[in-house]
Parts: C-alpha cells; sequence; structure tokens
C-alpha cells in the first residue's frame, strides 16, 4: 500500500474476539485515518439515497478540477462496478467495493479496497480520496471510515422532509450538497429554503451547497469547500 | 387487535431464545399473515428508496378510488409521523412506526402498531392494508412482515442502474411501480425501457407499472393491480 501503512495483508489490524462490531470497526478506521493523515490525503465520505447523485458529483468534481488535483475513489454497491466504472472513465482511478447483501461500508471493506491493484498507488499520492458508499440514507451514518469529512448527497427530487426523517445521517454531515438543483422548477413544494431549514433543526452548524451536476451550476462552490479541507501543510491551503 | 388475532398484548408470539433473528420474525410474519388473510385483508410491504414516492403513490391511490374500497396503512421512519399525517390527511387511517435508528421494520414492529389506537379497527375491517417501509432499497427486503405482495416504488429521477445494483431488494418484488414520470423529459439517458430492461434481468417476470403521482397518469393501473389481488370471495375480484 505505502510506507505508511506497510502492512501487506490487509487483514493485519486483527482484532479481539471479544470486540463489538463498531470497536472493531472503530480499529481499523484508526488505522486507515492515520494512513490517510500521514499521506496527506483528504478522504470524504460520500452518503446519500440510492439514485441521489453522489457518482455524478465526482464526474462533475473531476470536470471542474480539470486535473489540477489527483483524485481516487472507492465505490460501493450491492452489485456491480458500474460506478467505479463511470469514475475511471471520468479520469478517477477506482475500484469497486460489491457488498453482496451488506447495506453499507465498514473500515475493513475500504482497507481490503484499499490494497486492490486499480487503486493502490493513487490511494496514498492523490490529494482526495472518495469513499462512495453504499446507496442508503440509515445505515452508513454509523460507521467510521478513517475519513476527514461526511458528506450527504441529498436531491431535490427527494423531498424536504428528508432531514427529519433521517436525523442520524444528517447530524453526522459535515456539508450537504443538495444536487439536481435543475430539476427544481419542476418540483412543486420543494425549495431550497425549505430543506435548509429543515436541515438546520438537525444539525446545529448546517453548511448547505446547492448545484447541478448536469449543468454544473455551483459545482465551483463544492471545489472551494473540498479544496479548504486539504491538510494545512499544502502550498494551496 | 380482532376475533381472529385476539392477542392483545401484541407480544404474545414469544420466541424462542435460540430462535435467530430472521427465524423469530417469520414466525411473527406468519401470525400476521394468518391475521390478514382471516380479516380479507390485502396486505402490501411498500418498499422503495428514501424519496421515491412512496407517500404519493398512496394519497393518489385513495384518490382515484374515491372511497370505494377501505385503506388503512403504517408507515415506517426513523423519526417523525410526517407520512402517517400526510396518509391521515388523504383519508388513510394511519399510524407511524418509528424505528429509531432501524433501516427496516420487522413482523413485531408491524403486529404491535396494529394494536395501536389510530388503526387497530381499520387493520382489521379494511381492504388495503398498507406496510410503508422505512426508505431503503437494500435492508427492507429480507424482512417478511406477512404481506400478501411486495411493492417497490422507484423514481425515475433515480437513474436506470438501480435495478442491477440493488438485486435483492428487486428479485423479491412481486410488482415495481415507477414514479414521478412527469419528470422524464428533464433526465436526459433515463427512460422507462432501459430501466425495464436491467428490472428483467433481476427480475425475472417483471412486472412494471409507470406512474405520476403528481398528475395522476397511470394511477389506475396501479389501481387495478391492486384489486386483482384482493382476496378470491370478493365480488369484485
Amino acid at each position: 500500500m505505502c510506507d505508511v501503512c506497510g502492512c501487506g495483508d490487509p487483514r493485519k489490524v486483527t482484532l479481539s474476539p471479544h470486540s463489538s462490531l463498531l470497536a472493531g470497526n472503530d480499529e481499523e478506521a484508526r488505522h486507515l485515518r492515520e494512513h490517510f493523515l500521514a499521506c496527506g490525503v483528504t478522504a470524504i465520505n460520500l452518503m446519500g439515497s440510492p439514485g441521489s447523485g453522489k457518482t455524478a458529483l465526482l464526474e462533475a468534481t473531476a470536470r471542474a478540477l480539470e486535473g489540477r488535483f489527483k483524485l481516487a475513489a472507492v465505490s460501493g454497491d450491492l452489485a456491480t462496478s458500474l460506478d467505479a466504472e463511470r469514475l475511471a472513465r471520468a479520469g478517477i482511478p477506482s475500484a469497486p467495493i460489491t457488498t453482496g447483501s451488506a447495506c453499507h461500508l465498514d473500515a475493513s471493506m475500504v482497507h481490503h479496497a484499499l490494497h486492490a491493484a486499480p487503486i493502490e498507488a493513487a490511494a496514498s499520492s492523490c490529494d482526495f480520496f472518495f469513499i462512495e458508499n453504499v446507496g442508503n440514507l440509515v445505515c452508513p451514518a454509523i460507521y467510521d471510515l478513517g475519513q476527514k469529512a461526511n458528506v450527504v448527497v441529498l436531491s431535490v427530487t427527494e423531498g424536504v422532509d428528508k432531514p427529519l426523517k433521517y436525523p442520524v445521517m444528517f447530524s453526522k454531515a459535515d456539508l450537504v450538497v443538495l444536487t439536481k438543483t435543475d430539476l427544481l422548477p419542476y418540483l412543486p413544494g420543494v425549495s431550497v429554503s425549505l430543506i435548509a431549514d429543515n436541515l438546520a433543526r438537525v444539525m446545529p452548524a448546517a453548511r448547505l451547497i446547492e448545484l447541478s451536476a448536469m449543468t454544473g451550476a455551483n459545482v465551483a462552490e463544492f471545489v472551494r469547500w473540498l479544496l479548504a479541507h486539504r491538510p494545512v501543510r499544502s502550498p494551496l491551503a
């Protein structure tokens, strides 16, 4: 993987049989976090409903960055490697994580994927490493993956009430990206201000960026947010 | 609850401590199924992503039925009773099931809710009982709730690849309702035929009904499907 991790065997982080599931996950997430920090990689855990636009956001981000920063990603899904293939076509070295029936990624899955050939080198030398989680507004929220920040992607087509109905996910978000704003004219009753109001009720310091990955509108603001989360030692931070 | 169930205490169905979680669920689901059958109630497990339009589908169904059949529902969400309130305003007696952090409904939660005041009588005397599951394309698929049929609600805004990426859910569906078709003109690359093709790859006898709950277009076809699932002894069946 890299000199910092150097573990070769991704199962090096062995867990006591008495560790609880989440405690074991936390231990492996700590290992990932140390690795990302030591490599100067900003890792982002990207969560959201199925079809909320997580992959499209990364494609739009790659277009907006025009090669100025190095990106890499893993993409979680129950089946297929469709998203990882889309990201690779967008110029982002990517590996799929197919979970079978699991509804979320855990740190062990991410660690294992980081040792996979398509991204082993890129994951240690990139500026931003995106962990595109399984599409699910519930379970992914409770698994630490060693990320620096949680970004929740919410589409305007999902309606205004999702922050209230899925408070665990939104309360853990460092940023909510509201996608598909190009569809707002066709969605009666949906407005950015109503979503922002509901978000503020579960996310005390709510940070919301609305954009359209399709038109590119406001993707630059997400890019600015990303760049502000680079390590302090970076000359561009 | 009713003469058939008569259990008073919704925890009457006690489980051996050695039962597995799913085996215990199956036991309680069997109890629910017997109850629904004996009461002549057609129970539908309505699943889909957050914001796919499950509640809107039930509102549109109530409008289309114009009081000709009796409906009742429970609505699952991590927090709030917003959906149950919407359904009540649409004339559907409803009770919320707030799951806290759970990502799905299980048979025990449904059983417990059936004994709740707002729907105790309606759930035994209605024609159609809708179990609106927690918005999630993964976990709800594996919990039997005593339903007669699984209906998966998929919005056109979620893209064409969801059947391939969430095959467990779609392979268990008796019907897929494709919602928000009014938005198709604004979604490049999304078509009903592409979604149907992908569905056929995971659902050998795929049954798809596309409709718009907002405009009412084709809701009548869903109503016809519902009526075809009434008990055989019904004069309208």
